[in-house]
């Protein structure tokens, strides 16, 4: 990291702890320079990195100022009521959005990719790249069914920050948090089951449930709490559902965090009507605030707590590295993650499990956590800014991903459509639903730092978004 | 590679191909001294190394000698009535192969791993590692969920020698052919749904369909000529079978190449009562005769035949890199591979891309075919001199695996807690069964390279077939 993005990075942890409040003047240029012994040049770049993060305003002759809070825009409406189970379909738009090639040409706000390029993952590459030139048995044969020994150690040390305490002989190692879902969906349900879900929610659970032929029982979602337990409550009275399968902490699209006591109360719903819970926490640890939240796991006394999760969106997608600890149902789960793909590769698990026990991974959440935040606040700002009035707009309070509501009416899939001739994608709000719901609404991802290319990019969505809108 | 082994390899080559016969003088040490301008010590160790492997049998003042062939030993008598269709069980006895530590100190003559020490498997490393660099989306990131097209295009080329015309785009890259397979049957059939098998056969498929709540027919297999077509057809007359799933090319556990009419007779018959093929060819390319046998979908003329493969037993398994030409099944198999695992990992499909487009895939398979060609009469010998009398064994024509029928009765779960104790593992008959079938059988690996250790452990495994054939 250069001098100057160095000391961007500590001006901005300020304004993120408060220490400079909106409207706030910020340091001179001049004292910065004496306070960290730099040139006065580099703490303009300082300044002009910051203003392009939109975290600092220049008021000519005054210096730099904390810009103003604005008005935060609406919270999506998204609470609907619950309906029957449903057989999932958006299988051509979920394919839509996952079936081409990465490139560094499309502005690709609508995939769940984390930012790679951040230099705290150096280490893990270099264990890549050294452990992939070894010719033995360790990284070229069939591994243990369960996973390498020495991750799910690391992973069970990881799992104490969410208030876990989970032998690593109770974890299996999963290729990506995907594998460790459909396998905890069907070691515990038949065809024809009805699952309970948050809404919106995760495509590929979705999809799971379609192609094992199980039904979704779509339940509503606060914005800022999550799933609502009286609908959950009504709908375990109501069906016979098999499962409770949800995203609590970071949820994604949503942002939020389920408050701790919501969780406690969820699986004390589960306890009284026997149901199974599958804890998607791949998003976890990307958690705003310090320490990361519990999460329902950490609650669970006898087993029924089923927690996945992956390094694709702390570290990178393409290790294809997730895990799922099962409790009381390790055996099922472990059968079918055989029947599914068999050992996991070798190569990708030792790399991590010497990346985390080398102390890499705590600094690179750190950087990644701050980093997620203060692009959030700039998306919302630009949202403001680009987006026609009247659009609603998450508040994330973890991961990288913001969700924009339109007018009921509004085609998000004609919006994608529009977006393609400018090399753009946002992903449409239909595909996080079992029934197709949600087509007035739209994902996009913030995790890259804020940069001119992708600010042009939001404009444009924005712009057709109006566009849309003016039509109808 | 030294030069004893080279010479050693030449005279092996020799053998081989016939210009010396069983009972034959080989050329002296002078000769063969002058012959490749090495010293006589040289040639010596080259000798001594073809004893290690069996191929050369010294004389007192002789010199050495061709060992006299032996009496081929009697061939497994695993034809056995076709029955009902049966869940299937045997999954305590998988976790049981499975579930270890890959371990430097077991003699594991029980799994599926091929050879990783060949030299010709350098260039693969080395991309791995220089790949394993790459901090950018290629590596990183979601992949395409199809695969990568260069590596698509290669295997589509690859697969010209086996007869087929694919294009790279009827063909998705798998976490292995277990997650090939596991689609394919997903893609296929509903739980309850009844699919023919040969047998003995793949415990993966088995416990797939296991786990999948299918039922599996198990249909009688000559070792020379593989599935029963007579057994196939009074089946497809008998039960609603939906697809049929087999091995036809270099078969595990038997070894036996299914002779291209009868190949061509299976497709008529499943085209006749309108079910799909699964074809497992994971073997295919390790057939000891070039060029290889065609596969049943060369032959496919209405898209009806799933090819699965990988390079798990041909390169490393620990890469988790297979795939499937799934016909007119295409959609659905994509689906069915989202929902497991979503896209398989980038970095070694692109290192295997650039492996087979750098030439070095062809030399590779050549050494491992001829390796294996060796040890596999180095193995039955083995077998004729250390087990007992009566024990049958089958005669691979590919691949790396052989199997032994012990007497009715037999119980190798017993035979390999005896041999635990010696750190030795064989693959028990009855995993390879969806009944439990071939509980006196047994399969052993001869992938490495014939050593004093391996035929010391080959020799415990006779002995202690022997004790125990002896007590009953």
């Amino acid at each position: 990291m250069t001098l100057y993005q160095n000391l961007a990075d500590v001006i901005g942890a300020r304004i993120e702890q408060g220490l400079y409040l909106p409207g706030d003047r910020l340091p001179s240029v001049r004292a910065l320079s004496v306070e960290h012994g730099v040139s006065l040049s580099t703490v303009q770049q300082a300044y002009r990195h910051l203003e392009d993060q939109g975290l600092a305003t220049p008021r000519p002759k005054s210096g730099y100022f904390v810009p103003a809070a604005r008005q935060a825009p609406a919270l999506p409406n998204v609470i609907r009521n619950a309906q029957r189970p449903v057989e999932v379909s958006q299988w051509d738009q979920v394919l839509e959005q996952i079936g081409g090639e990465p490139s560094e040409k499309l502005i690709q706000l609508g995939r769940g990719r984390p930012d790679i390029s951040s230099p705290t993952l150096k280490p893990l590459l270099r264990s890549l790249s050294r452990l992939g030139r070894r010719q033995d048995l360790n990284t070229l044969t069939y591994g243990n069914i369960y996973g390498d020994i020495g991750l799910r150690e690391q992973i069970s040390r990881l799992m104490l920050d969410s208030g876990c305490q989970i032998p690593a002989t109770e974890i299996v190692v999963t290729t990506g948090c995907h594998e460790a879902l459909s396998a905890a969906i069907r070691a515990l349900c038949e065809p024809g089951d009805i699952v309970a879900v948050d809404s919106p929610s995760f495509h590929g659970v979705m999809q799971a449930l379609k192609g094992f032929g199980m039904k979704a029982l779509e339940l509503p979602s606060d914005p800022l709490t999550g799933i609502s337990l009286e609908a959950l409550e009504l709908a375990l009275e109501q069906w016979p559902i098999k499962a409770i399968q949800l995203t609590p902490t970071c949820n994604s699209p949503l942002g939020y965090i389920m408050p701790e006591a919501n969780k406690r109360a969820l699986l004390t719903l589960a306890q009284r009507y026997d149901v199974a819970i599958i804890e998607d926490d791949v998003y976890g640890e990307l958690a705003y605030r310090y320490p990361r939240p519990r999460t329902i796991k950490s609650f669970d006394e006898d087993g029924r707590v089923l927690l996945c999760s992956s390094f694709s969106k702390t570290l990178a997608p393409g290790m294809r590295v997730g895990w799922i600890a099962p409790g009381r149902y390790l055996d099922r789960v472990l059968h079918m993650k055989y029947m599914g793909t068999g050992a996991t590769a070798q190569l990708p698990q030792l790399a991590l499990a010497e990346f985390i026990s080398g102390g890499h991974y705590e600094p690179h959440l750190r950087r990644m956590r701050a980093q997620y935040q203060r692009s959030r606040d700039v998306m919302i700002e630009w949202i403001a800014r680009y987006f026609p009035a009247g659009v609603k707009v998450s508040q994330p309070q973890g991961s990288f991903m913001i969700w924009v509501e339109m007018p009921e009416g509004f085609d998000s899939h004609r919006l994608n459509r529009t977006l393609a001739s400018q090399g753009i994608q946002i992903a449409t709000g239909s595909i996080f639903s079992a029934a197709g719901k949600y087509r007035n609404c739209l994902r996009m991802n913030y995790a890259s730092k804020p940069s001119a290319p992708i600010e042009q990019a939001v404009r444009a969505v924005g712009e057709a978004v109006a566009a849309q809108m003016a039509e109808s």
